[in-house]
C-alpha cells in the first residue's frame, strides 16, 4: 500500500499465492498445493485414489469446494518452469536462534531435505499379568528401542543439522493389562545434506531389523512415505532480502530452514528465497506460538521491499 | 444338572455370582463388582465422583440400569465376612504352561499382587524440523527410556514372577512433524510377593525422576492408581480341587495366577480357590483367545465336583 501511495511502479507483476494444506491434515499430504503447482506427477496420480478419514476422495472434495469441476486430470494445475522470475515466502523461524541472538531477520539459504517413514512392529501380545518377562515379544518395547536408536543416529550423524523425531507412536490394543501386540511409529528425518539424512535413514532401517530380530517381533512395515531433496535459495533473491534488510536498518543472519515449507517445492520451478522473523522460544504447532507485532512489521517490510527490488529487474 | 439328576443333595446352598466390569472398561476400574462386594470403602467413596467418558456418573448409570434406585450409599452391597464358606472361580490360564506341558487342570495357590501406575512427562515440544537435537526435551523419548527401564527392573527383580508392562502410551500432540510435548504412560506391575513388586515400583519411580532430570522434562505425574496385596488360596478349597481332579482322572498342577481376577478380592471375605484350564498359546484379550471343548468340559466338571465336595462340609 505504501509503495502504491508513493507512486512505485513494478516492472514485473506481483502475485500472492495462497497454498492449500501446507500442514498434512485432511488428506495426510503436507504442502499439497505447492507440490502440485511444482508439477509432481506422482502426487497427481496418487491423488486419484486418495480419500480422507470419511472416505471422501480428494477429487470429490475439490469439486464440492468448486474446483476441478469437469475433469480429473490434476496435471492441469502444474506451473511451467518460467512462470515466475522469483518466489519469496515470509515465515516465523520455528527455532529460537533469532530471538536468543536478538536479530530481526533470518535470510534462508537452504531448506533441509525432509523424509518421513512409517514403521510397524508386531508381536504376540498377551495378558500383562499372565506372560512372564522371558516369554514376551513386546511390540511396544521394540518401538521404545527404535525411538532411542533414532535419537542416537540423528545425534551422531556427523552433522549438527540432522534431526530425527518420532511424533506418532500408537500401541495396540492399548490397554494397561495387555502386552502391546502392535506398535505403529511415524518418523521424521531431515538434514540440509541429503547424504547425511539418507545415511541416517539407512541406519534406522538396520536398527529396526536388528531390534525386531532380537525381540522376536515382526517388522511388518518399514515404508518411506516421502524422501524429498533439499532446496537451495537463489543467490539474487538472497541478495534482495539482504539489501532490503540493510536499507531498513534491520539486523539479519543467514540461516538454514530445518522445517520445510511450500518454498521447498516452489524452488523446483522458480528462483526461491525465504525470510524468517523471530518467534517466542522457537515454539510452533502449539498454542504458545507467538511473534511480536514489531517482528511481524519488520518481516512484512522486508518482504515488501524485497519484492519491490525483484520486480524492477 | 447331572448332580441334580443323580439325587445329589448339598448341605450348603450353591450360588452363582455374576460380577460386573471385571475388565476396566466404562469407569476404568477393574473388578468393580468384586471390589465392592468385598467391602472396599475407598472405592464406594470414590465412585460417588466417578464419571465415564460421556460424563455420566457411576450412580446415574447404576440407576438407569435399575440399581441403586433410592440411594447413593454403595456400602450397602458390601458382603459380610461369613457370607460364604468358600468361593471358587474357573478361568483359562492366560499363559501357555498347561498347554505346553499337556496338563488338564491348574490348581491356583496364589494370585499375584497387581499394581497400576500413571505417569506423565512434559517437555517444550516444538517443530520436528526446527529444533536441533541438543536443544530438545522430548517427552516421548523420556517415555521410551522409562519403558526400557521398567522391563529391566522387572526382569532383574530377583523373582521370575515379577512382570512389568506398559500397555498404554500416548504422545501429544501426536503429529509426525511435532516433537512430543507430553507423554502419558500406564504401567502394570505384579508379583506374588508384595515386597518384590513394591521394590520394582520404587525403582520405576526413581528411574522416572532421573530420566526426567537427565532429559530436562517434567515428571508432572507419577500416580499409583492401585497397589493391591496378593491373595492366597485356602488350603481346604485347594484340596477339594485336587480331590476332584483325581476323582475325574485329570492331570493337574499347582500354579500361580499372575493375572488377577474377582477371586483376588473375594479372598478378602471368603476362603478362595481357582481352577485353570489350558488355553491356546496362553492368548487372552485378543481375538485368538481359545479353549478347546474338551478342556472346557474338564474345567466345568472339576468346578462342579469341587463345589459338590465343599457343599457337604
Amino acid at each position: 500500500m505504501d509503495y502504491c501511495r508513493s507512486g512505485f511502479k513494478p516492472k514485473r507483476s506481483l502475485e500472492i499465492i495462497l497454498f492449500t494444506s501446507e500442514e498434512p491434515t485432511r488428506f495426510g499430504i503436507s504442502c499439497l498445493g505447492s507440490r502440485l503447482l511444482a508439477g509432481s506427477e506422482a502426487l497427481a496420480e496418487a491423488l486419484k485414489a486418495t480419500v480422507d478419514g470419511q472416505n471422501i476422495s480428494f477429487l470429490e472434495a475439490a469439486r464440492s469446494a468448486g474446483y476441478a469441476r469437469d475433469e480429473d486430470d490434476l496435471s492441469r494445475v502444474f506451473l511451467k518452469n518460467d512462470s515466475y522470475s522469483a518466489f519469496v515466502e515470509l515465515h516465523i523461524e520455528q527455532a529460537p536462534i533469532l530471538e536468543e541472538e536478538g536479530i530481526s531477520i533470518g535470510v534462508v539459504t537452504n531448506i533441509a531435505a525432509p523424509a518421513s517413514i512409517k514403521v510397524d512392529f508386531e508381536g504376540n501380545g498377551g495378558h500383562a499379568g499372565g506372560v512372564l518377562m522371558p516369554d514376551r515379544n513386546d511390540a511396544g518395547l521394540a518401538a521404545a528401542e527404535l525411538m532411542l536408536a533414532i535419537e542416537k543416529h540423528a545425534t551422531e550423524s556427523g552433522s549438527l543439522d540432522t534431526v530425527g523425531t518420532v511424533g506418532i507412536l500408537e500401541l495396540y490394543p492399548g490397554a494397561i493389562n495387555s502386552i502391546p501386540s502392535k506398535a505403529h511409529l511415524e518418523i521424521d528425518v531431515r538434514d540440509i545434506e541429503e547424504s547425511f539424512r539418507n545415511a541416517v535413514i539407512n541406519k534406522i532401517h538396520k536398527a529396526a531389523k536388528s531390534i525386531a530380530k532380537k525381540r522376536k517381533v515382526t517388522l511388518s512395515e518399514f515404508k518411506i512415505i516421502n524422501q524429498d531433496p533439499p532446496a537451495h535459495s537463489n543467490g539474487s533473491v538472497i541478495k534482495a532480502v539482504v539489501d532490503a534488510s540493510d536499507e531498513l536498518n534491520l539486523t539479519y543472519k543467514y540461516m538454514i530452514s530445518r522445517a520445510y515449507h511450500d518454498s521447498l517445492f516452489m524452488a523446483r520451478i522458480a528462483p526461491m528465497g525465504m525470510i524468517f522473523i523471530p518467534c517466542y522460544k522457537g515454539y510452533s504447532h502449539k498454542p504458545e506460538e507467538y511473534a511480536s507485532p514489531q517482528d511481524l512489521e519488520n518481516g512484512v517490510k522486508v518482504l515488501a521491499l524485497t519484492l519491490a527490488k525483484l520486480s524492477l529487474r
